[in-house]
């Protein structure tokens, strides 16, 4: 149990487990990808800057200091054992809602979305997901596996009984994967403007929010495994985060930063702002 | 003869030379390089990042699995005699086209063009070349040298006899080279926008595609010799060669991929995105 | 005095002190920043670079060659000593300006803006400040210093008298330094496009442009101190300052470009642009 | 089966499968990594540099064309699944002694060498291995992990009956692994002073050469996960190879380049030196 | 009074500041750095790596967790302000020798250790010191400032009563310090080779060990703001260290890890190993 | 005629061009590099770096102070003309010559080393060469071409009348190289040690000493471009180096500095020291 682990404290991030409405909890796992490994150092590279980003945002008109919001530290990985690390991430993220938190996930890759939304769909069985990608992840085995940071939407697409997907920013793929997209999940390309329309079909429902950074463009965001030209502007992105103050948001996570791609280290800071709109959405 | 040579085969480009329509060439020529030599290693970085893109563009709606494509490895190059290198480039273009084949060369330096167009405007009297680059490359000598990547588009246009060069994204310059091309090329500078006007103008003339990627923005594109900021975004590229879907295009190349200078790898992502838009194009 | 120095020449920079109107002048001080240090490394960067850009800007339909601009090397810097640095800039400026020039300082860190005011204050008391910058720079004290790179535009509002400071592209800062703006300064956040109104109410009053390069994206400008996501772009920064030809402009700098962390050279050529285009205005 | 596949043609390793006697195997698998993963892109990357370096060695005084080499490309990966990963080297390796080839296996990290040898021992139960490495690797378990990069000398002897494992270099662990290398294993740390005694010992029985890279001193071998400082030259490895001339060597690995971390390119070139004395020493 | 700051916990260094008979001190200050900055990063890149190493020491057999070590944080920094930061450190140093604890403090620059003596002086006024350093830092001012990491040296000097200080692989310098050193300090150039004649003539009296990790060779440590080639190798350093056993250690300094030059992590890891022997050696 | 270009004037270096007894010249030609090209930018990195190191040699005891140096800048490149290139080079050094000065040229790539032999060797026709390198050099053809940095010390044998090459270091070559050695120069593999045999043997000849930096090991010289494993450390160097005093050197060259392969900055420096012995020898 993280929650028995020593509680981390940075500027904007310091109360305590029992008093915390919102739970961040860092999730180092990277053990599918294929091309560019390094999102286990994530979690870490996050809070480092984290703690020097200021907590005022302007785009939302709010401040992290008016929250309550507890870091957990991380949840521990088996390094080369996928089903172990799985289902400690499920159980963990129980035990967690179990006591009526909000939980921030940062991973990590995107895997780590699929035994959390297992969790997630127990409590909450109308969840909606809202997911902002440059990748639809909906293959069904990649590379012989089906479990991987490409297959995880259609393996949560399989968890979903009544709730709905809905996809932002989607840019590449095989062709078979828009095509299920269109079919059977709400899979927007490349832009997020339709982002206004969903909202209104939401309504009330529990909604959970993914945000792979790799929906963002490369020029602002190079620090990922897999950066795919022609994505969204950072401004774009805070637009339609804004958007989404009318939601009942229940948790989300934000994944596949690559610290060790991100020589300059803007793509960190930009993981930090996201993470600090969404901290403040909830 | 390098039809002789074994022939390369990675993820949408597997025919063999006698099937295929289309030949990809390597040029790893940068001998005039003034400022950040490195584009010798374009080629290699290109086709090793090239076998794991998708074959299926969403831009385009086609997948390069539809395409007969054969890449024919590198053109030898003479490192520190340019003459003899650009004799080498002239006639092993010239042997290709003697065969009916279409072909993309992977640069390299954008010297690489004037030779490749000496032997394409033989085939094609009156080719109309499109040029889409950050510099007007129109300078009469550069550094003492008329052989130059400085120059090329000056050599190029002395070559053509009823054809014509029309430029886009140009933004950088001598004040005599934006005169020269008002004059006498169709330059028009910053943006693409009158790709449309210029599609009309050329009809089913043929016409060979220079891509120099510095007209992409330093921001998307930082791997080249000369980045200039105020450049073009991925977008607008791939808007622009969308709409030359009805020219009758018979060749092209790719031209100033500085991968040495690609710390995060982006810059080569993005020739690979070109690159495959390309050979759909064709 | 840096006037009795050897003179720095290199293309469109290559007039003597004497004959020369506008005078470039490198400080290389980095003293009080507080996270990533570097900007000391900054003019000698740009000087290096600028030797290799056109002098003609075709954003201005103007060439360097026309102007007589003369670079009097670096104001010397006492390491570890801010108070004494901070006088040296001062007594420097103030002997330059005496002799009825116009100075373009090459920071540095944005601190140095403060004793270059004071002393142009003296000579011009309705100085106009306009501001391009993320971050507000106006608190009070900063980690218990008064005199920093986060205080320096509260230190230079306490200067003036008559005049006014506008502030553009801000995105940053304590919710208390937006109040502060809102009530004492033109702070206008986000976006550069209220430069026009601004250009109509200062009319003909003296004009010093400060410009922080943080103001830029930092997809195309990485290589500063705190880089911010969601700023303003290259072009849109040359739009902005092509509409300050009207302006009485005596003064400028250009600050915070950290080359030690622009790993693509990509930074620096953007500052060497921006002080083409400064050098152009003036 | 790998032996399909295309076979890999390069300076200095150019034969068919058939007419080989040494085969080179690619194995890019990082799964248990716990530090700085990348030792995947070891295979890719050893090949391209080594396709430049001189086939003669001045060490040796002999020459790989003198050889019967072929490279038949990588072992496939199952990302995410270390067991099946396992199950499939073994299988392969198996294969290719089946056919009675010598095998150099290209790594990846240590744990490959676990399934290499469970092959090796059914054909040689006398095998001998001589373990050149930074660390002893002789833990029981790593993280909670039995399969680990940290065990794999544990494992590897687990597997011995009369055999016996030689260690050299060693010079980082825990107190029980250093115990337990002085009561099991032959384990001698920091120098390779003592491999002269160990040839007499061995005499005639079959050989198994097992590289850690980082057995180097991180001065001339940076590009690796867990770089240990303290470590041998390049000339002591290469004075410690050559005397292992008159042994009965039947295969080997090099493991642990991560190039990802070998900004300079030294490693990789490195680790091309010890493959060609490696291959010649066959 | 960083007393009152959180402990600090990791692998080795784990008890609380009552109980501790060691304490380490994070100085991150590197005001007065002329060429390259970024010390200041060293203590935070030292504890985030050190967490990671073994606790055991084969060149000691000697291993952490047996001894009383608790890590306090890192003094606080005035940025520009050197008299002010100077004072908190000489104050801070001095509250904790009251508590009758040993410190180990982490640089930062070498300036550091100037008030560090200072307040030893008064608790030690027999104290000798052991330097070891790339560099004499013996200068009476540097550029103009007589508190420098170019005149710590001088300055500490300048502070002993009937003291002495012994410098070893001392390689760079001008003319003068060579000289000063000869008449007033024990300074041996190039080599640590003298080590055992010292430590006789030391005896039983205090010592304080000044490691400058520029010592080692820029092959072993590249990341520090000067390197100087011609240095020691790290087993050279072991080998020194090791011998000072005997010898009554009441305090040390490690500075000048410079991490942001340190692009293969190679130097912060070689000075974690330096700071285990220091602390198992106290 | 350079000798009209502005001379350039820093720390150590700061004699006019009629008063000098050695004259620096920089020749940043790299035109013949296959691998990996760059030393175009040594001269002016070395330059940089120059101006900050220590003027005293602790090594010879002697002090750049001391002696009248003149550098007179970079002779000009035809870049992607080496023809012209190398005759530019040839007719400056013999102008130079006309004037009694002796020369120290930064490459640039080591094919200088030819044009600057054949005119020395019309000055002093029984010239002898010390030639430190890890390569042979000794090709009679490299990729077809005759003048290469691969061929350069074969072109240089084929001019020597009476004169003899010496050559130290040498670990890399054909076997067909080290033959042509063995036979027609005093080739000796690895080590310098023979070094004081062969001075002996030259007497009172004039000697030119050629410096390949590439003789030493890549842990302390990484930035060139092909480092070879196996090399000499500094020390080495620095002893080789103070046991050429007795010699009457007349000039020589430093090449093969690849700054932009050097991230950490040590090679540059490492150069810089090589430079100020060599200096300093003359």
């Amino acid at each position: 149990m993280i929650k028995n682990n020593r509680e981390l404290i940075y500027e904007g991030v310091s109360s305590n487990y029992l008093e915390a409405e919102t739970i961040i909890c860092g999730i180092p796992f990277d053990g599918t990808v294929s091309f560019r490994p390094g999102t286990r150092f994530a979690p870490s590279a996050i809070r480092q800057v984290f703690d020097g980003i200021e907590t005022y945002s302007p785009y939302l008109n709010s401040d992290l200091t008016d929250k309550k919001i507890c870091d957990l530290g991380d949840i521990p990985i088996s390094f080369g054992n996928t089903t172990k690390t799985l289902q400690t991430i499920e159980q963990e993220i129980a035990s967690i809602l179990d006591d009526n938190k909000k939980i921030i996930s940062l991973g990590g890759e995107h895997l780590i979305t699929y035994p959390i939304i297992k969790s997630y769909i127990k409590k909450y069985p109308s969840l909606n997901i809202i997911h902002f990608d440059a990748h639809a992840d909906l293959r069904d085995t990649f590379m012989g596996e089906t479990l991987s940071h490409a297959t995880v939407m259609r393996r949560v697409y399989e968890q979903l009984s009544t709730g709905q997907i809905w996809q932002f920013g989607i840019r590449s793929g095989t062709k078979e994967e828009f095509i299920f997209g269109q079919d059977n999940t709400s899979l927007h390309p490349f832009s997020l403007d339709k982002i206004t329309d969903v909202i209104n079909q939401i309504g009330d429902a529990p909604v959970y929010i993914s945000i792979d950074l790799d929906v963002l463009d490369p020029s602002i965001f190079p620090g990922t495994g897999t950066p795919e030209p022609g994505g969204n502007t950072f401004i774009e992105l805070m637009d339609a985060m804004k958007k989404l103050t009318s939601l009942q948001i229940v948790g989300g996570d934000i994944v596949e930063l690559t610290p060790n791609y991100d020589a300059s280290g803007v793509s960190t800071i930009v993981a930090c702002k996201v993470l600090r709109e969404l901290l403040l959405l909830i």
